[in-house]
């Protein structure tokens, strides 16, 4: 199978955890050890986040004296790319001798026209005092919003159109290597209207940009990793259930928050619905179980999906359709 | 022909500039303006080097008062090929439409015994006044040593032996596509008592790593582009004079200061001695010309090559040693 997995960028930096490289190197170590056995039997091409890490360097360069403006979130994005590409490159190898992998620069085209750029509601960077913050506002344009008691620059997510080196992706899929791309989303670009690439000042969503993905490298199988067992029907309530099966129409009816189990939803349910293929949302550890239906809520046209004492490969399409 | 170039970190950023970022864009597109021309004609790699934007990041690292520790340079060095590895990317694509390019991560073999870790010269970032140096030292196991009246890092610049992800590069070139990698001269890495990757606090010298990529890409002309039109014999006296022509012999003899110039002779001549194919060294804004012979010096096992009146493309290994 080909599986296009997202991985969240709070794996590789926990909450509370001192941003500092070792740390972030050994839960890269821990992630790329429960993803390598599926490198073992599977096409895999890994994307990720890089929320925390992009914030990292976002306040190193805002507090730099020796620069004019701090660095745009197109360019800090691309520095996320490269070290967390670094890591999970020499991990994956370490973990995989013998396999050759790839860890590449990628840019997701978005709209100009996108909606998202005239209602920016997505949080970057540091927090401000109100003054300061509509003094930045009023010098560089940016829009800033309260966020608690403080403000902080707020950027529109776009929607990712497309990952533009997917062939290059495919290329090395194709040779044999485990591919790592598309990191935070990949860094957004727009056509400025002299037909060129231009970055943004903008985050995409990374699970969106998964799917993305996914659908154009003709993935069979779309798997989001983050820190929570599976969809948890009624969250915080005494009815808690995680879903371990289920349509994107059951999925999408039962709503979820837009600021974090909502996108991934999205983003699994749009790539079954696209694609006719499977999408799983689970724990990082829990990977190489996902694959074979034992753990992670699995999102099929069905809602069905073969586990280890059904069939213990994925069913192809036809027989999905029969068994329906 | 199939070209290696290698571009120096102060073509993207010189010397006096701030290191903004719209300042490093604007240069990077004069530099891929500089190379597209050849990318028409021939399949091309290009390094870059990273000195002056690693040593930015590594000041930001090192006044982040969220870290434990500042960054280390293998991490350093790879946020620098994602970023630089991104402006060129897009500025590449921009310039040659419907040509794939891709930006890789890119790690370079050393020998752990190499003996440039028991005496490393290469400086690298900031500098410290001499009691805090002697503090650092001690601390950190860093080695100091003055650098005028300031004490700085030093780290070792081993050889460096291989880029560990030659073959994908070989892969991506066979597609078509230009191929931008091993900026920095790659991230050091050694094979580890466990036979495991990892980085090493090191600075392999990008022009010896262009050298050892070419040889292993099995690349015909290797070029090192810089801020002067040639090697000069008599740099600095009244005798000063372009070499245009040179056979690695006469080039080694003349002898070149470490820091500068020889580095980049040492380079070429090990491509051109090992392969017997073509290498030059001249100014970026040449790069179109140095392939046809009209500028740089380049250097050949026979010190002759065919300029555009004698023969419009490099001879065959057959032809130059019948003209010799």
């Amino acid at each position: 199978m080909r599986i296009v997995i997202a991985l969240g960028g709070n794996a590789l930096l926990k909450r509370g955890e001192a941003p500092d490289a070792a740390t972030q190197i050994a839960n890269v170590e821990v992630a790329c050890a429960a993803l390598a056995p599926l490198a073992e039997e599977h096409e895999i091409v890994i994307t990720h986040g890089n929320g925390p890490q992009v914030g990292v360097l976002a306040l190193e360069s805002a507090n730099d004296p020796n620069l004019t403006r701090p660095y745009p979130f197109d360019t800090l994005g691309a520095e996320t790319q490269g070290m967390i590409g670094y890591w999970m490159l020499q991990s994956l190898q370490n973990n995989l001798p013998g396999r050759h992998v790839a860890a590449i620069i990628n840019q997701t085209l978005v709209l100009a026209g996108d909606p998202a750029f005239d209602n920016p509601t997505k949080f970057v960077g540091q927090v401000y005092h109100e003054a300061a913050a509509k003094q930045l506002a009023a010098e560089r344009g940016w829009v800033m919003k309260p966020d608690g008691p403080y403000w902080r620059r707020v950027v529109g997510s776009p929607k990712p159109q497309r990952v533009l080196e997917t062939r290059l992706i495919r290329t090395l899929l194709d040779s044999g290597a485990v591919v790592v791309c598309a990191g935070g989303g990949g860094i957004p670009v727009i056509r400025n209207a002299e037909g060129h690439r231009e970055g943004v000042e903008a985050v995409v969503d990374k699970d969106l940009t998964a799917a993305v993905l996914a659908e154009h490298l003709e993935a069979d199988f779309l798997m989001i990793l983050t820190d929570v067992e599976a969809v948890i029907d009624g969250y915080g309530t005494d009815d808690a259930t995680p879903i371990p099966r289920a349509t994107p129409t059951q999925l999408r009816e039962k709503g979820f928050p837009a600021g974090s189990m909502g996108p991934k939803v999205e983003a699994v349910c749009r790539f079954v619905e696209l694609t006719g293929d499977t999408a799983a949302i689970g724990r990082l550890e829990d990977a190489a179980d996902i694959v074979y239906g034992r753990a992670g809520t699995v999102v099929t046209p069905g809602g069905n999906y073969g586990g280890p004492n059904d069939i213990p490969i994925p069913q192809r399409r036809d027989e999905r359709v029969a068994r329906k």
